[in-house]
């Protein structure tokens, strides 16, 4: 038997920005029997993945749903469209903005990386504007592709992808536009279509509440135009095979058959509740959090509130207060995960994910945990935090119905 | 597939005094394949169940695991050691006391009820002294078991069992000590055989962290001779066979297996967390608990803080406020359900539930909960009990410490 | 971690006659979260699965479901319908004929019981001419219920309740029927308001295909009567205040909740096969059974063709061979467990489980481990029982089609 | 709730080669909740899996394990030591074998593809000595890797991996040795060290018994070294970064977390039973089916005995009998799924997997299903091959024996 329960009494708080915690409920789908994966059940979960998952996507385009985790969906984005020695224009919005970047030069692409010096970067979304003043200056269309990461969740920044369609647009500029919606997609608004998206890339262990494993590339007409000459070098995530097989509910070799009962379990789940209704509750969750950082007397990571995240919350931590060391106080005392300052911002600032399967209680439970955490760990507050959120949520509408049935 | 999953994104809080939450450990361990009662591994898990339990019960003598929920366990402490027309003396502490008599009387017992007039019993504990009295005055002998609940579930409340003990030695009475703790066992500490009980009345949906549907008798040598000449018919719960079945680890009748396999779960996280620890963390959270309660400036129903319970905690409403209405608006609002005012006290209280498998912020959240429904629902606050709530669990010396394996 | 899992690799053949093997989707239904029993979703799954259990009774009128294994069921049909020195008419036909008889004599009933000497009895169903003559001769009326056994799961007879029923009325004698189905429902074909059964006992762990922990009792508006006046002293038991609670859905008491969950599941399984397609499997799979075992040259325990079981088929060894020798041979070499023979049978026979969850391989695979099994064990066969197993399933119609869904 | 349970009453028979039967230990074990794939408990679960995973591989080098299914390792086993315009000789063996040639193709490396004609070298091994000779030739050692398939699931044929190492020494040729044991591993005798393969791929859905998702690339020193100058652009297959971070538990990127959990149940089943003893119980179950098709007159795929696979059998047809067609039959009559024939053996043989969680009776099962299906399809049996095989296993030593605990 597995020795890693480690946890003492208790449920444990996972509020990292994903992987989330995934619902009963799709651990039980995920323990239905695997079965034959050229069976005639197997075509059925596959077309009703397929198809659910494009209305998620809000896409009436392929979907090509990888038995890989997220990082793949990134890889496979740029090695279907683009040739080597391409250059693309990424934006440097935080971390994994800069991973991305950094696959595109192991790729053999030339990312041009736009972004503000320092941290400061870290604080806001994709400026459309500067993206438009670069495809202007182009005038040779040697940039291929836009690279953008929708929902940042090493910042809790959520970047306007409609502005940057526009802004590509008004340039007259030909790239293609692919977007990095990993942590975004059912938490966010997001709109493959309608914003004029090519490559969306997302990955399942986030609004999707799965376990990590699945990913996702949500492809335009032009995209698989492009794929048609891309010169990149591709078997395992070429769309070509994928997407002819995917007509009749097949992979062209062997899918993760019990992480595609999640999906469906969840597809249920999420259009079940309406999407709409799953963005406002996380817009409140997120809303509520501030509040309580507010509060609190310290920064919300995010500086610009016109993208605030609904996925995650980044905290600063004062000066000469270790964000690390308050993670740790926290864990070790009230058994909640929270996520770590990646990057430029290690042991500046921690993340708290209140995304997916979260309700306003587990928020509660969330910023008590934090408030006590901080005070421990020497953090002077300002106020009660946790007091501010109750105030916000009691005012709310009441925003959650009882289901009638699932 | 089951149409209940009625609740809304998120995880539900069940935050009644019992059933309690059911750790995903026992979910899992109650999904092993049903096995032949006869065959060689039932026998191991008989046997592994039957002497763990014991060391919950802190008992060397039998104890009795009837496949049936609590309440067949009252009628088999009853039917087993008693005979028609016999008198006990039975104390009324709440509600449960009042329908443990009732089954009595339906058993053609002749029971005597103490208590206080009105709800002062109910916000009391057991008065040792009255009992000593009373079985002083019974020169004739004819009372032949005194019966009194450990922890009663409908008040909060926790009696001195060591005290009833000590009366009824004090009286020189041969009376029987028949105690039920159905809902204290693995959450407030409770000595069988230290405290000279005949019969200990338990079931598994309270601190074993159980579903509901199994149950048990502690059995003294006492009560065992008690049976070979007691009278009321019985079958079922007859405790002969099943003792002298349970030597090799089988039943003479069809066990349930599925929550054996949870139950013998439960015992291990139970001991492996350490009963003194188990019942620390009861203490704390319901100190918790109950400083929340104060600072709201409401009561508490326990009117004794010598017999406060760390199972539960009974918070009475003001005048003109039905109790009910803030639990339903608590229900609607935050999707927690919590215990209802029961008997003679209908709509003036409401229970929260803090046993089981509950930490630190479980208790928050629902704290928060209750906080935000209370206003809602027009409570007039005296302060915030979550703040208070919070300042004493950041008080604590680090209570849980992380399990190295399980 | 529970150490239970004693088997070598692959999965266990479970093939005695209950408890059966619990399919995954009842596991699965069994670990969705413990709710409150006295809230919304609990009445809407008590009226689920109360009128859904009614389906399987073939009945209009109460169902009770007791959270108690079926020997309790049994104590409950006696002690609501009866009162101390009643004679009732019992009928011998195996193992727990006699256990049920016994437990008519430790509640203070005076059981009559019919049937032939030895082991003659334990072949052959009740025999309903037997009993109206009893009956006729009753001319005091002073027998006051008929209690017989409808699938003998000790032998393999299930007897014809209906021929019973008319002979009470051709009788004229006011008894009332009461019936154990415990491993007949849901198996073989049962018609509780059309054979007028006053009163019909059964469980959950066979063809209803849960774990063991849930039992029913089946009663008529004439039992309801009948419990007005009966004076066995009951409160558990006591179907008044169960019957009235179950209108809207919940229970007096603690119900066992995780285990509704998987009844709820297990009627939407079985009314979604159909209840005739669930009785044609089971007669198809009994007939495949008892032609391997006359292929063997084998004696079927059951002596009249016209009763045999579809539930379980017995299988007489020859003289000279320990019938659990072999059973231990199987067990110990082909990881399968058999039933043992019981009471008078002890040694002489062993039982073959084919009701549940079964289909045409798991029978093929029983009868494939008998057949090793037997040759190891020394006993002579005339022939491959596997080989007219599989000629007589092929030449069957295709009997289960697949569903479209679920 | 997910609408995919197609399948009638009973347990379907899951008898492909892989995606194999999960057993209910994986599917509870990965039914664990989520954590932090940064935390502690993610280490010790990081470094538990990659220190067992050696284990089964016979490796005392690193493996690293791909959230990704087994296509994905084939892919890294190329890109991380190859350049583009590598010549690669592969080994034609059967479908498999062909579609990673196809792969080397579509990554720019020039494969050279030994074999022979038809469908003759889909019912043998490699010849190693033909990979000798070619390699004799390559004086200038432009071969840069061999790529075999150590068990060919598309035929059953198991290749003696030793034998190409000795092939490609006695050349003295510097080419490098990649292996495929997808459907091999855990079921058939691998030896990565011993053997001297540079690179060995496996997936997590065959001899592992989990749900398809995880891929592993077992590295030898040598392979690592090619890794540094190899200029296929790879990012999300890169074995360096992987490789560092594993030395403490972690991973670069999201792993997924529920199939790590099965993996660490998985080897714990494996090892817990010993490698030999999987080997054992493989080999007798192999030659028990193999008995039965000789039974039943019918040819097995694998023309040389010396190379018989473990895992699975191909069964082929007569003249004129579709082998999809029987495959239906069976699937609709008895509810059991088979292999079909790929590539160039479409219709002309069906395969029969015999591997992971398996033992005698479920073997027993799956050829009675043959048997019946194939008479019901009108194929022509000599004799009962149920009969044979029922014969062979009876013979066999006692092999399994019971676990004390798990």
């Amino acid at each position: 038997m597995l020795k890693l329960d480690f946890h003492p009494a208790g449920r444990h708080f996972l509020q990292i920005p994903g992987p989330s915690p995934v619902p009963d409920r799709i651990l039980r789908a995920m323990s239905y029997p695997t079965i034959d994966h050229r069976g005639p059940e197997f075509g059925a979960l596959g077309l009703q993945v397929l198809s659910g998952i494009k209305k998620i996507f809000k896409t009436q385009h392929p979907v090509v749903i990888y038995p890989a985790s997220g990082t793949g969906a990134w890889e496979a984005a740029l090695s279907n469209t683009l040739s080597p020695g391409d250059t693309v224009l990424m934006y440097e919005t935080g971390h994994f903005a800069t991973l991305w970047k950094k696959m595109a030069e192991k790729l053999d692409l030339k990312p041009e990386f736009l972004g503000l010096p320092g941290i400061e970067g870290w604080r806001r979304g994709v400026d459309a504007e500067r993206i438009e003043a670069r495809l202007r200056a182009d005038t040779a269309h040697t940039i291929k592709a836009v690279c953008v990461v929708h929902n940042e969740t090493s910042t809790g920044v959520t970047s306007n992808i409609a502005a940057v369609r526009q802004a590509i647009d008004a340039a007259g500029h030909p790239a293609l536009l692919l977007v990095d919606t990993i942590s975004g997609l059912a938490s966010a608004d997001y709109r493959h279509d309608e914003w004029g998206v090519d490559v969306t890339v997302s990955g399942s262990q986030k609004g999707l509440m799965l376990p990590p494993g699945i990913s996702f590339n949500a492809i335009s007409p032009k995209a698989i135009e492009a794929s048609q000459t891309a010169k990149l070098p591709r078997s395992f995530w070429d769309w070509t095979e994928i997407v002819e097989m995917n007509k009749t509910g097949y992979w062209p070799y062997t899918p993760n058959t019990n992480l595609l009962y999640g999906l469906a379990e969840s597809i249920e789940m999420i259009l079940g509740e309406g999407l709409d209704n799953v963005f406002a509750r996380h817009q409140r969750l997120a809303e509520a959090c501030r509040r309580a950082v507010r509060a609190w007397g310290l920064e919300i990571q995010c500086a610009d509130p016109a993208v605030y995240s609904p996925v995650l919350t980044g905290v600063m931590t004062p000066e000469g207060i270790d964000a690390d060391a308050v993670r740790k106080t926290i864990y070790d005392r009230f058994d909640m995960s929270l996520g770590t300052g990646l990057g430029k911002l290690k042991g500046r600032m921690f993340r708290i994910g209140h995304l997916g399967d979260c309700n306003d209680l587990t928020l509660m439970a969330t910023l008590a945990g934090c408030e006590m955490g901080l005070k421990l760990a020497g953090v002077p507050l300002a106020a009660s935090g946790v007091g501010e959120a109750m105030a916000f949520l009691a005012s709310q509408a009441k925003a959650n119905t009882l289901k009638a049935a699932a």
